[in-house]
């Protein structure tokens, strides 16, 4: 017993109170983020465990963590004496959570908050339960220290680095939202995912960490738009505070008005003079909060909070999509991205009766095509970050055997090497430094205890990235430190052939990620080997390292295939091999879609390579590549040289000339 | 004006007599049958346009037909004075046959004859209806001269040649059924399509040319189950028979049950002996009747036949998969696959008030899968098929300028010696034998009248088949009979590589066509080049050459992505390079999914070859081939030599040596 187990009864003291049987527990925010920030923390409050990603389920006599294959040992390791079990999450006999969920809370009361739990997985765990209460947030009421919600300061993106003005995008969402004929003669369309507003925006902030948003909804609407964010507890309260406080256009009274437009109306919104103007937009809020909150509470019976989930489901929720039915004529619908926005929310307009449909946030895949200012801006981020990883590689390469080094002193190095850049900001995410075995683990991260000393021999993978003003980039190489096993030679060649072969894939327009990976796997299939994970994610631009809706993969996931790769989208490319207990490689380099060629046959496009650092030559073993693959490793380093020698002193030219012979 | 003029007319007073509007008349039969027999082929009777895919719409002023890339040229000729307009279905300014419906149909009286339209199909063509009429078979009321629908002989297919009993066929279609958790009580699974009702019950036929199958329907129950086909108008009467014969099962007189028994018990069901009891069988039907049929006409309010189609829809019809709501429990559903069946049978019971669920018919995957028995009997008929090609390559590149050959030589000698083999039964399709710019007509079909003459130069594309009682066969080769251009010999060249390149591939388990298709494309992307068809399709075994429900394209279709690969899957490998008023290429193998091997990162899959003719080194250009294509190529012809020398004679042999040499 320990204090996480004290955690897990006071939880079930309250949970019997409400009557709830069943008590689910997400990692996630009002945002469905990937990345959460402290405040959401609510997992690793309850549990001990910190990794970022997991599920919570809390039963009257046991609990559970899922942890997916990353995080096996770890949370084994935090959840010891906590009573809670460990869910080896991917595992052929383990259930998927929400199917975990559904199986546990059958006929029985389910417990969330719904503030953090999006609407579709919302809907799907709560199938099976005889009634579902998400009005309370459990965890929340048990953590007196709890960190504040992070609300820093938020930055205007100039023209010159995101080429594209607000009221533009807004345009371009507005007529995909026609297109999609939804059969709404009005709508108010709900965002909430985080980078998707900031680049409609064109706003930055800090208050995920490594992700430069703010926490934020938007609405859009044919005539109007507003972006809600405040300073005051603004996402977790959202549910509660439209609840809370209605408010009369015009008979309320100043005073409540005043309080209105003090916490809806962003104080960022005086700063984007060429978009708002300040007396409309708090007409605006004024006339929105009206329609949705007075007239329907005054006028309605609203259902009651903890109705049976089933009957409102189904009825009113419809997806505007495929051969779903449309919305009627003449009807104004409430249009929002049901995977990303909390199901608190959807339930405040549909148990109003207020008609909700279900639509993929355009903005999407308009932000992951990237413009011409976008994209000149990032090939300038990444080849200033291409530097700093080949200075690394220099130093780590002859320094290791030489003074002390050990897998945090990467990190230290890293940060201090890109902090000389003035447009750097933070990291894009938490550096992955893994030495030997460590590298087998996919998202290490070493601490000042665990660090491994590193010496010359055997192999360093380093994965990392930085924010900067101008891009965000993503970008691994393994290094050779010393003698190497014939095994690590040959993964270390396999991965640079699979990395180096989907670089130089020609492909004709409409194809997507699915089809296209096969480019990289083929040299590990043709070994009996395979990565366990994507050969490719979207890179945000200045923003979120992870971004959609294309991605590299085989599998077609369950919510469809991956978006058609378009001119403009930025992928990585990082296969890998690892080998629990032993090591670890990866080559990750970053590309941009291109055109390739145009004939009778179609349209072609093509990567442009954006990522310019060697790899390490002391890894490859010739006997594993074709001579198709030596010449696309020869022309590859030519162009490293060629473009990062005018970053570099006389000493690293010269070291980097080496590092960059044909073989 | 001419004769189809004339019979546009006809149908234009016909049309006239029943309000209607607009008329849609599909290249289809009631199995929704891909090739369809001459009884079927209302599109050549009131158009002339003889194709084997397209769609007719008439209008009142109007009238259009949707011929695809391949038929372009021949449409236009056969239209000639009919007035009806050619749509060149596939170019980017002509909408899908189904939008197109829609948008003439809006708000008017929609007319079909809903026998021959699927279900979904139907549902589609008439969302923007005011009205649909589906109950008369226009063109069938004009065509005085019609063929009658062909019933031929059944025969059983022989354990030895089939591998498994219809019984564990019937087993494990229940089983896929009950895991599918559709919420029914009870189930009454109607199946149209013919091939899968020919697998299920291990019979065939000849009613569709080249297609070895009967015109039926199954019925599979949780307890029981029915095949029905007979001799008298079956399929197209279906509809119309079941509403005119209501039986009562006590009180009805014998001499009416009599003629039930008649009409639905199929003769062939006394062959089956190990699978039906004759007299429970008879129970069956007789019960089956009473429950769909006399039931509900005595009980219910039956929906009148023109209502409109929109309040039938969407109410009562729910897809039986992904998030649709699931049947009350206790409910009895009628499943079917709607893309199969044709919509007059769905609105039987739809009118009824009968739940009608769709599945997919479990049974495509099934048969797509071969077993132990039936891939010995394809491998066995693959080579004696492959030695007619090798014997046919012998005989066409040393005769060419030497004796007059044209394109109908070619079939000539193919189906001689084919006819040869006593297990041969009829070509699997029409020959394509395609000289010089033929062969960019991907389904080009010499005639007596236009057979092109055959000279000793140029390309010459070879696409036959056979139906052998042990094997179904499709296999295409280009000959290179005297001097070719270097763009030829260029697209020889990476044909070859394309072929080989996907022939070699290795892939893990869970991959998909989509996943494996570029393994063919790249060499030609690569080239700024594209085909414009799919790489590659399943074959049935002793069944239609086209089958599902996996095949090789980039693309993800309208309904999703195709099949998972699996082992026991046989498909078609067959790039090819096509330039209109020059040349055709295309080489084709068929190939079957096997184990590779199975490692700590998962279990692998590669093809086995299972087509072993040479590829012309008369047209191969190595420069345009990598060292790791040459060697794929060399293995091939070894391969090739090795297996098919047994099955020649001496001088053939001599000749297949010099053939298969390594370059």
């Amino acid at each position: 017993m320990n204090i996480y187990s004290d955690r897990i009864d006071h939880l079930r003291k309250l949970m019997a109170e409400e009557g709830i049987d069943v008590y689910y527990i997400p990692m996630s925010d009002c945002h469905n983020s990937e990345y959460v920030g402290d405040h959401f923390r609510c997992i690793e409050f309850i549990s001990g465990f910190s990794g970022s990603a997991g599920h919570v389920v809390v039963t009257k006599e046991e609990a559970w963590l899922f942890a997916d294959g990353r995080y096996y040992i770890q949370a084994a390791n935090q959840l010891e004496g906590s009573g809670i079990k460990l869910m080896k999450w991917g595992q052929p006999d383990v259930p998927e959570p929400d199917v975990f969920v559904q199986s546990q809370a059958k006929d029985k009361v389910l417990g969330f908050d719904g503030n953090v739990v999006n609407t579709n997985f919302a809907k799907r765990i709560s199938k099976t339960a005889k009634t579902v209460r998400f009005q309370r947030d459990l965890v929340g009421e048990i953590w007196t220290d709890r960190p504040e919600q992070s609300f820093t300061d938020i930055w205007r993106m100039p023209q010159e680095y995101c080429g594209e003005s607000v009221e533009s995008k807004l345009r371009r969402i507005r007529d995909e939202i026609e297109k999609m004929d939804l059969g709404c003669s009005n709508y108010s369309y709900l965002i909430a995912s985080l980078d998707d507003i900031a680049w409609i925006y064109n706003i930055r902030a800090n208050d995920v960490p490594n992700n430069p948003v703010a926490y934020a909804y938007a609405v859009i609407e044919p005539e109007a738009n507003q972006l809600l964010t405040h300073g005051e507890g603004y996402g977790r309260e959202w549910y509660k505070r439209v609840k809370a406080e209605p408010v009369l256009p015009d008979t309320v009274p100043e005073v409540v008005k005043e309080k209105i437009r003090e916490k809806v109306i962003n104080p960022v919104a005086k700063t984007l003079s060429d978009n708002v103007d300040i007396e409309k937009l708090k007409e605006f809020v004024i006339a929105q909060v009206k329609k949705t909150l007075y007239d329907t509470i005054e006028n309605e019976n609203i259902a009651s909070d903890d109705k049976d989930i089933k009957s409102a489901e189904g009825e009113k929720t419809e997806e505007a999509k495929g051969n779903a039915p449309k919305a009627e004529k003449g009807t104004t619908c409430i249009l929002m991205d049901m995977n990303r926005v909390g199901y608190s929310v959807f339930r405040y307009f549909d148990d109003r009766r207020i008609k909700v449909m279900h639509i993929d946030d355009p903005s999407t895949r308009m932000k992951g095509v990237k413009n011409e200012t976008e994209i000149k801006c990032l090939k300038e981020a990444l080849k200033r970050d291409s530097a700093v990883i080949i200075k690394l590689m220099h130093w780590v390469k002859n320094q290791a055997g030489k003074i002390h080094l050990d897998e945090m002193s990467i990190d230290e190095f890293l940060l201090k090497k890109r902090s000389e850049d003035p447009l750097f900001m933070e990291p894009s995410f938490d550096t992955i430094a893994a030495y030997k075995e460590n590298g087998a683990m996919m998202h290490y991260e070493a601490t000042a205890q665990t660090a491994k000393s590193i010496e010359a021999e055997g192999m360093l993978l380093v994965d990392s990235g930085g924010q900067y003003k101008d891009g965000t980039t993503d970008i691994t190489r393994t290094f050779i430190l010393g003698p190497v096993t014939e095994e690590e030679k040959k993964a270390f060649t396999l991965t640079a052939a699979s990395m180096l072969r989907l670089l130089n894939a020609k492909f004709i327009e409409g194809c997507r990620g699915e089809n296209v990976d096969i480019m990289a796997r083929e040299p590990m299939w043709q070994a009996g080997w395979d990565y366990k994970c994507g050969t490719g994610h979207g890179v945000g631009h200045v923003l979120n390292v992870h971004e959609g809706p294309h991605n590299i993969r085989y599998r077609i996931g369950a919510n469809g295939p991956s978006a058609v790769l378009e001119e403009g989208m930025v992928v990585t490319d990082e296969p890998g091999v690892y080998r629990e207990g032993q090591f670890g490689v990866r080559t990750e380099n970053e590309m941009l879609v291109v055109p390739f060629t145009e004939t009778e046959d179609g349209k072609f496009l093509q990567f442009e390579n954006l990522t310019f650092i060697p790899i390490d030559l002391d890894g490859i073993d010739t006997s594993y590549l074709t001579e198709e693959d030596k010449k696309l490793l020869n022309n590859y380093h030519e162009s490293v040289y060629e473009t990062m020698a005018p970053y570099l002193d006389d000493e690293l030219k010269l070291w980097l000339k080496e590092y960059t012979r044909p073989i």
